[in-house]
């Protein structure tokens, strides 16, 4: 691929939105050419996955029927956008991958690291991210750093023992990956985030 | 598990839903406790998976995407239907399942069984069908006897060697699983058919 490809990942409220704008902003200013794309989402048929993903409604929804709807909405997303623009030389941005699926179900659901890895053949083969960056806070901190969880979120209300699985999940897969998956410390200001996330992406050749 | 689990497969045009529809009929008639449920779809969460599988404007759709669909609307016909009525005792029949799958996204989309079944761990793992039934009738017989493809139909309409591939993958699972699926000759009469099916869902000790 002659484009690069780098990932955004955290646990929910460490801040990952304000980064990826002070990111974008950042790469604008210095007419980098780039394409920027989240998970789940980021094509039409991944859109309509997602909705039925996030659809409250669907409270009986298995563990299992979960991380292959998020699967699915990858490949399309890998096949109809990502691979496309790094075939084009492009620097793709992706808001959460497939490193959420292993701390979310394979971690924190329980589903295990091997199945997890399984239905995700596809994106393991034809779309390794070059670089991800571990938005590093944890859940205790974060929360507390947004005054509490917030309830109508379907994720953020699960609880403290389901998202310091995230984390450890997280961790966990760096250990495995530690050239591709660095931690950014998010503990401190957020212009002091955004400088180490320049600086990882220069250091590693990104930018 | 208590019960029993079949399930249906075969080419467009062979007769399944009739053959589907006498079989019914005939465990009404000698009530016999069971519940019928069909693939893609079954439960109100599978449905909705269905709905963006079969929607015609998804044009734009990769066959790994499909196929992990197909394989998150199983894992949870599974989980909410099948297992359930399984553990009841139940006798459980399935209009298509993941040798549909094997058949059409395998082996005539070319995505090869090994990466559909890993996608499909699940399933193999936590519902293995006791018997399936392969409605045996080639494509060009099948659609000589309708005259001709429906074109209106997505899948119908793909062309002759589709269908002969998936005709193929069929006949190749049957040759890895010799005792689980049966052919049954879909030739002759619709009344013929369904009698041999009652005769080996008898010899089979499923009825």
């Amino acid at each position: 691929m002659k484009g690069k490809f780098i990932t955004l990942e955290g646990c929910e409220g460490v801040g990952k939105s304000t980064q990826l704008k002070l990111l974008i902003e950042y790469l604008k200013e210095n007419n980098i050419d780039f394409v920027c794309t989240r998970e789940p989402g980021g094509t039409a048929i991944s859109e309509k996955i997602r909705g039925i993903i996030l659809d409250k409604d669907n409270t009986e929804m298995s563990a299992e029927c979960e991380a292959l709807l998020y699967a699915s909405s990858r490949a399309q997303l890998l096949q109809e956008v990502i691979i496309p623009n790094l075939e084009q030389g492009k620097l793709v941005i992706c808001d959460r991958y497939y490193d959420s699926s292993f701390a979310y179900q394979a971690y924190a659901r329980g589903l295990g690291l091997e199945f997890v890895k399984s239905i995700n053949t596809f994106a393991l083969a034809h779309g390794v991210p070059d670089l991800t960056l571990f938005l590093d806070l944890t859940p205790t901190e974060a929360f507390k750093r947004k005054g509490g969880a917030d309830l109508n979120d379907r994720i953020e209300a699960i609880g403290i023992d389901f998202h310091n699985k995230v984390y450890n999940g997280y961790k966990q897969m760096q250990e495995l990956e530690p050239n591709r998956i660095i931690s950014v410390d998010c503990s401190k200001e957020k212009a002091n985030t955004h400088k180490n996330i320049i600086n990882i992406l220069k250091e590693k050749g990104i930018l």
